[in-house]
């Protein structure tokens, strides 16, 4: 009987696939759920106890919130990256850490076949095909709701004739939680003017009162939170996470370029990454150079978008990271941020490495370590080819 | 008797070199204020009147606010802008602005001399000098203030000395206001970890209930708030100003590079410059393509710096005006935002261009305009690389 | 009867085509030849006769050398753009043009179908389709070669059975002219270590004598040649490439990505666009600044690749067009090249623009327009930052 | 008594620096030469000789050949830099090289000066005088020629006058030599358009019969010619030097960007690099994705203009290091090239890692990886969003 490893998340379209895999394929079903930190233990008990009632042969859970973290949160940390400035690719990111998961293991139980229960009509089918093509070219893909095209009636109806048991109400909301974020998909974000209503939001406003908090970055990662240090940079952001989110923070809705070219909005909450990415750029404001942080804006902008479009594998990718790594080197110190209802603020800095230092000068009040002749040179030669453009071109007059 | 123009504010540091031009160096004084919408009539009217008190030849009121949009926000606006992704430029765009006029203005009376009070420490210097040099190279600089590395005591005793009044009790935080925000400066912004108190921003908050508008854009340029229309964006700008700053939004400190090296701190309040720039970017979001958003994102960051270190005379800045101009011609539609104190949401835009249509499909929902067969060849031929450089380089067991 | 417009080139593959959408899909088939500067007065003749021979409906000859200087070699010229740094483009933008014109021939006498000849192996099927799809939406495309996958043995049994007679001996090198440059495809370009032997090469050396040729630039476009002018840039490269070719140069292979991921190699020789393209570089470095220089490689290499992928129609494209536009208002003045067999060199140039010029100084014997202690102050402030940067970080032993 | 490193070479300034130095100024002088592989043993041994003769306490030959290719040449190759696509950095990256190797030395001794002999119309003098600010803040630097403007004849005046015996008769061109190429300088260089003569290039055609070398690269670096490999790569392209330079090729002029704004003009020849820099880029077209060559060339062209302008410290070269190295790991290979006189040409290459295979497919010909169908798809969602574009914003009558 040929084995097919199927990535399950225990929803409607996968609960789908996996009766339609077994019962009209025949095939031997080993469902998988590749957990990147939005599961609580009880939600991945009863993943598990519908993925055996439906009959499959091996139900997996792939723990992958450390290597989520360490293969691709990480340098979005470092990049500072939000797409198109607004979006911290919470689904995107992980997406493709799910299906680089689901194919080792559809390699190590030695597959025939892999699955996957996304749509024809976004993002996620092209992460998941590009990723197993490229992994597991032996392995065939079989998508039955993209090929049939089924709408969600029609699933429920084959579902319950297959006597499967779930709440088939349909949440009003589509909601995708993992460790760096929360996406929210409904029908306001099917348009283009209207935002999501509060209660759309699945964290609800529950801290009304400021709080400051001190984050540690250790070479750009968060290794501490208010003092207290962690093992892991994924348990200092889960930490931070439980301290802001109550402040219903980091929401926002995007609006992006799809990889299969349309354009889509999506509602996020994202407490925790978007306060560790204005606090990490602010760091590095400080401790980076002037084309340091030129360079990592116009490559993590186009890493940012290489990997929304599932192409994490590309080894451009690697020497990007490679790139990223490097300029974290001094990306060390405290950042103080204070959380409010619906907003933070990032206040300030400490670090050994902060290159805003009185020792050469203050800004604007006191010169220390060069001259005011030194400035007058400085500013003859540094304007010098533009004063030559002017005079050979006579356009001294532009401006008039 | 030889001629200077001096660049003229009516502080201290002014003040002291209308004195020193005349009475030392024994010129004779035409003082400028370069209005780029940062001043009142009455204040205009103080200014020219303490300037002829302390004896300048002429003084002159040159209203540059309108230029100063045509040929300097207009663009942070069609880039969206914010050096660092914090900072609307407001001060670099507009000194460089007010040295264009001062220098034009020098050459229109035929000056000998052209005088600004910068100190040896800050970026206006280069602004002003580089300009000079390049508009009117053949009129001698003359900065007394960076010369003399005069403290502000030094400054007070010798204007009191010749008989000048004004008021000498230096206010605690330094401020230069204009149409693209208010910069705040003090005693916490020469530390790293400081934020501004509450006091030190000159806008109070004095609305709490949030207000809805809707900003109107025209080829990328705002021209209608909440229906009403204007003759020019600088009207616009002035009348959200109005309605926005009471919401205290729009506050930030910014830490940067300067032209000279350090690091420097600078607090700013400015409603309007991040009300439009956000909104003018999420309407972008919908009508320009992922290319397009890309590349004036990577231009307009470089473009941001350049102007900032006071090289807007340049021709590359030309080139890209040029391209950021191309760029707007469909940028036109409203854009619905939501002002709170503190902070403001932009929630979604109508624009006939919008490239967000359900007539193509709906993100992650239903595909209209293409088949499943056609996305799973299109993954297959957007990975055919990734998926050769794997079996090429049998490095597919890369993410194990 | 429906209306087929065919892409025909008189080769195997249009030749096929036109039959089969004739007699098999029973079409009236209109042919068309898009000359973009490759085609003698006699060859185009031929082609007409034979269209007609094979029994289609009409033939039409459509001109769009000019067209094709003015949408794309333009622009190609203004950024010196060398795909990889090697290759002039040649087909990859006359292909795009051309796609335009058949989709334009096609809505104007209103085609139901849009038939090419491409294989499924190549940039051009891509290309073809995607102008066809985004210009005339409404028109079915047909690929008789591509879905047939056809080998040349079949078309040319199929061809005579049908009673056509052209000259089936296939010749050793596929050759695709324009006034771009003209491709070799062989035996040799099929692997990655052979070059293509001196007799692949069309063009073949006949002068061996060196020869100085002057051009003459007019904003960026080739408007001369020693000393006669032409009213049409395409003019004067044709008349350029009568003198260049004899010489053998602008010859070489390259070896790109395709658009569908795939390594592909080809050769080519492209006389006057490599002597066009490194000459007005030349020009170039005297008379824009630096960062003109710099912005412009950087824009014209995504540029070039995205028109190798048959992108032109991204709005993208206008808005680096009018940046290149931007950039060449001093792009004016002569340049003298060196002609010799195989090579050529690009000796200097003379332009009213330059601003190379001993009024401001000679690079390293005399500072004119600024002195010594200008220059130090200038490395002071220069350096600031990395001073700074080593001092804070302790790390001036770097370089140990 | 006060110690003066001095960086030597020599030739009259540093001649006139010596005695200068130490008559004049009363400093006790420690000479010291730089060598990055432009002297013999002979030569060495003459500078050496003159050093002691004009009074020096201590004469030092550092040689830094590895370590400038180690810290500067080896990144070069990596990113194929040349500078405006035509100049190898010869000079520019030597001489930081060796600013850096004397403020080493500076330090070792406790040196409380130290001197160069550029001029104030240079490049060198900003090189010099960053790199000792940012490495030996606490030592003070000397510039005399700069300083005084002394002209060539003064110079000579003066060192006749304290008995110095050297050849004054100025070469009609100025050489400097160095392993990564050879600059020359002389009068045709400071006008815009004569090339240098034949007779100014200090090798000359040798041989005339063409020639076949094999390269043999690991990881980026040149490891072996003609199947002989070599301990350092530094050897690898001294042996492809005696080969090469014979043939008069990679002779160009260069015209560039000042790091003071001028223009410079500079005749150069530098076989081996050139070579070197080609065939490289041939295996990389090879074996690199297409966004690894992209990025690769955006990131160089930066790199190559900063360490021009001497911000070798700067640590975003660090990061673009780490970023190139990253990139290098599979371009391993042959690559074939063939020498003639005055030119040659890259044949091809040989590698395991080469991403043009059939295994995939063969450009033009055959499709074997994917479907006809896959392209359709393919080209549909590839040109969706520009379909979209012009069918939204009525633009589809654009090229007519």
């Amino acid at each position: 009987m040929k084995k097919v490893v199927l990535a399950f998340s225990g929803g409607l379209d996968t609960s789908y696939c996996a009766i339609f895999l077994a019962q009209e394929l025949g095939l031997e079903v080993y469902s998988a759920i590749v957990d990147t930190g939005g599961f609580s233990e009880e939600e991945l008990k009863e993943i598990e106890r519908r993925a055996y009632a439906m009959g499959v042969k091996q139900h997996t859970h792939l723990n992958e919130t450390e290597h989520f973290y360490n293969s691709c949160i990480r340098y979005l940390v470092f990049g500072n990256i939000l797409k198109n400035n607004t979006y911290p690719l919470s689904v995107s990111a992980e997406r493709v850490t799910q299906a680089i998961a689901i194919a080792n293991h559809a390699k190590s139980i030695g597959a025939d076949f892999v699955a996957h229960g996304s749509t024809g009509a976004g993002n996620d089918q092209v992460r998941f095909d590009m990723v197993f093509q490229a992994l597991i070219p032996e392995v065939e893909i079989i998508t039955p709701i993209r090929d049939k095209r089924l709408s969600r009636e029609e699933e429920i109806t084959y579902l319950k004739e297959h006597g499967v048991e779930m709440d088939f109400a349909k949440a009003q909301y589509s909601i995708n939680k993992g460790i760096w974020g929360t996406s929210v998909g409904g029908k306001e974000t099917l348009t283009s003017h209207l935002p999501l209503p509060e209660e759309a939001y699945p964290t609800q406003l529950s801290k009304t009162e400021p709080e400051r908090v001190t984050l540690y970055f250790e070479k750009g990662e968060l290794k501490g939170v208010n003092g207290q240090t962690f093992e892991h940079p994924v348990q200092a952001i889960q930490h931070l996470q439980e301290l802001a989110a109550p402040f219903a923070i980091g929401r926002d809705i995007h609006v992006g370029d799809t990889i299969i070219g349309i354009k889509g909005r999506v509602g996020f909450e994202a407490a925790a990454p978007m306060v560790i990415i204005k606090a990490h750029h602010l760091l590095e404001k400080h401790v980076l150079t002037k084309w340091q942080l030129y360079w990592k804006d116009q490559l993590s902008a186009w890493y940012g978008n290489w990997l929304h479009e599932g192409q994490l594998l590309d080894p451009t990718m690697r020497d990007i990271e490679a790139f990223l790594e490097s300029t974290q080197q001094n990306v060390t110190g405290k950042v103080f941020v204070q959380l409010a209802p619906y907003r933070f603020l990032v206040e300030g800095i400490e670090s050994a490495h902060d290159l805003m230092s009185d020792k050469f000068g203050s800004y604007g009040e006191m010169n220390r370590a060069w001259t005011s002749d030194d400035v007058k040179g400085f500013a003859k030669i540094f304007g010098n080819q533009t004063k030559m453009y002017h005079t050979v071109n006579n356009t001294a007059e532009w401006a008039e």
